[in-house]
């Protein structure tokens, strides 16, 4: 019988909903792994027990029962909480307990959630790393910035975890740690509470250990009625991305990609290599210089007022963004608004793209997170993207598939990706 | 000779800079001013007066001196500031002082300016009104969300206010006023630290009372290098666009608007119609659907935590946000993420669009601040918007003439602004 700290979400909800599991059994499975676990793990900024165990008897003596009654879900630190300290990865903000919930977090409070703690995020979602270890071998990176919440999801300290994405930070550390993930269309998230990086690209996202539970809190997040998760009748029309920055990825990523392409083929999809054109070439210099630009303004008052408390790898971005010029950026901007028209005719014919979610396997050592190369492409035209665990690499470490979709087809997404997620295994 | 307080804030600054005035001198003119006002306008919510003279007496002490150097700005009461009380508009916040300054007041505050104080807004910058009153005629409407700084800068408060638009906010008020106003390319100013409404549409952006201080301001909020001003050298091409809402604007506006197009010819401007496809026609449903779906998301700490203090409007929109299905919103997104793709096609051979900024002079009441007729198209379209004080209506209020430009051409927009500044009247 599976520990109650391992089930999915939606697999809990069904037990609390049963009446086999109370709502505090379940978040007692969870404080139990987590005492465990992350003196090695360290996923956590901040987890309040008596307050969990707070939240999980008044939802087990309430008399009203949201779609997410119980499940415990992790925040990352950057997404501001009205009882519990927000610090957002910076010591310029420690002890700081804001005024007001984030918006994701009222949803998910409204919907029945219990808010679990903080998972440790790096510096403002930036590139300076924090505490955590990949739970497998803790001398690998487990990827970020949203590392915490893909550790403490894919170590079975909580069921769900949000995170945020600038370039790379949901669908890589969920790649790393062999997590679900799903980073929606730009924009469709309220942003409201979250403290802001570069605006043109931040991105609140979901971890879980289920495809069914990423689509049961992204009903929350949208607050739009939630339905039973249903995979999609029929095979999809895969185009298999390989990016022009595939010589880029190791060996093992490409060999996993390749068979996986061939397996979706052979069970039914419709499977078509999409070559990108070169308006997609090196595209990379654009993503940092429009984020450290942003970076520059977003975080003024850090910078004018408690620059000592900035971290080098910070400050270096700041002067960088600083450094770029105003015609530089609007360029930038120019170039991306055309390239998110020029992808959408690209995938005309296309449900979803099946491409790398990272290099390989997380490597060794904490100085950081890993590079964004197959992520920040997806991420700067605004698309949809999930990842899929569905690989191990030679060191016994997650290797990700990631599938991407056109804007506001998340659902279509989800429904596809449960295809792919059945087929494309050995 | 000008009193400091009706000075621009580039005039003042140079009075500064030569040594004639001192910061102190200038803000006590705009403290005498409000002392003296303010009971009729009711444009602030908060100024500290003591705060406000030790800001003057530090930079009249400092032997740095940034380019907005002592220059007052008053800040839309959306605007978290780390040393005043942040209300946003609603009695849910009533004494809480945020932790931080906003990207934009830390930006202001590290060239120098004085943070003047809070201006009134409408219940977080949505439809439900604060006390603000017409700075010449107390029974008319100032305009809204960002009354307070319209009438502080149009009433002689100060040189220059911040405001935001979601769908009409900045360029309605403006022109009800009479003040300069830029609201920039959608994105370009950080909205770190403002309290998001629709966070598709939100937007922040500049009151004034010329466009030499828009331009500082402007570039002291993008932290680019401050150049002197200047207007373009030939007269401009404008599209003369009487969009599909013309019948909606009074005779006045008509007769004004025709004659500013017939005038700017004169003067050696290209000026064609510009006539809209019928895309563009009945948008504004499209643009309350997207502003409530995002309200119901981005209010749901207040919502759900605080119902109570919401006011009815806001508790409508809301709830008509809850009752928009996602496919709908959906569907509006793509099709507006069309017409912006659209709209720059028709407007390949033009400088700067001329069309009303609002349906004619303000109303008399306050139980609302207009209608956005004029503003929300413009809007939707993330283009940079301008209100320029050309005209004076029957009723001795002021009309507007908007001008608008292509996405990102901001310093353009403000150029061919100045020229058509000075040729529209007649």
């Amino acid at each position: 019988m599976t520990a109650l700290n391992e089930l999915t979400a939606s697999e809990a909800g069904q037990r609390i909903a049963d009446g086999d599991v109370s709502c505090e059994e379940l978040v007692r499975a969870c404080l139990d792994r987590i005492e465990e676990r992350d003196a090695d793990v360290a996923a956590w900024v901040v987890v309040d027990p008596e307050h969990v165990l707070e939240q999980a008897r008044m939802l087990d003596a309430s008399s009203v029962s949201g779609p997410m009654h119980g499940l415990p879900i992790g925040f990352k630190d950057i997404i501001d909480t009205s009882d519990l300290p927000t610090r957002y990865g910076s010591p310029i903000y420690e002890g700081f307990v804001p005024e007001a919930d984030s918006a994701c977090v009222a949803l998910a409070r409204a919907a029945g959630a219990v808010i679990f703690g903080k998972t440790v995020t790096t510096e403002f979602a930036g590139r300076h790393p924090g505490p955590t270890a990949h739970p497998l071998k803790p001398e690998h990176t487990p990827g970020g910035s949203s590392s915490g919440s893909a550790a403490a999801v894919a170590d079975f300290h909580v069921p769900l975890a949000m995170g945020t994405q600038t370039a790379g930070s949901m669908i890589r550390p969920a790649a790393y740690c062999g997590v679900y993930a799903l980073k929606p269309t730009f924009g469709l998230f309220s942003m409201a509470g979250v403290h802001d990086l570069a605006e043109t690209f931040d991105t609140l996202g979901i971890m879980a250990r289920s495809i069914e539970d990423l689509a049961l809190f992204r009903s929350v997040l949208m607050a739009i009625p939630t339905r039973p998760f249903a995979v999609v009748d029929s095979p999809p029309r895969v185009g298999f991305c390989r990016t022009p920055m595939w010589n880029e990825a190791d060996q093992a990523t490409h060999d996993h990609l390749e068979a996986a392409a061939t397996r979706l083929g052979k069970a039914g999809a419709r499977v078509v290599d999409l070559n990108l054109p070169s308006d997609f070439n090196d595209l990379l210099p654009v993503c940092w210089r429009i984020v450290v630009f942003e970076m520059a303004r977003s975080l003024a008052h850090e910078k004018h007022t408690r620059a000592d408390g900035i971290s080098n790898k910070a400050r270096q971005m700041i002067a960088d963004g600083e450094a770029t010029s105003l015609t530089t950026y609007l360029n930038d901007m120019r170039n991306i608004e055309r390239l998110r028209i020029l992808i959408h005719e690209l995938m005309d014919d296309i449900d979803i793209i099946l491409t790398p979610a990272a290099v390989g396997e997380p490597h060794v050592g904490h100085a950081d997170t890993g590079p964004v190369t197959f992520n920040f492409l997806w991420h700067i035209l605004n698309l949809p993207a999930m990842n899929i665990p569905a690989f191990t690499g030679p060191q016994g470490l997650p290797i990700g598939a990631q599938v991407v979709a056109r804007r506001y087809e998340d659902e279509s997404l989800l429904r596809h990706a449960a295809w792919v997620d059945q087929h494309i295994r050995g």
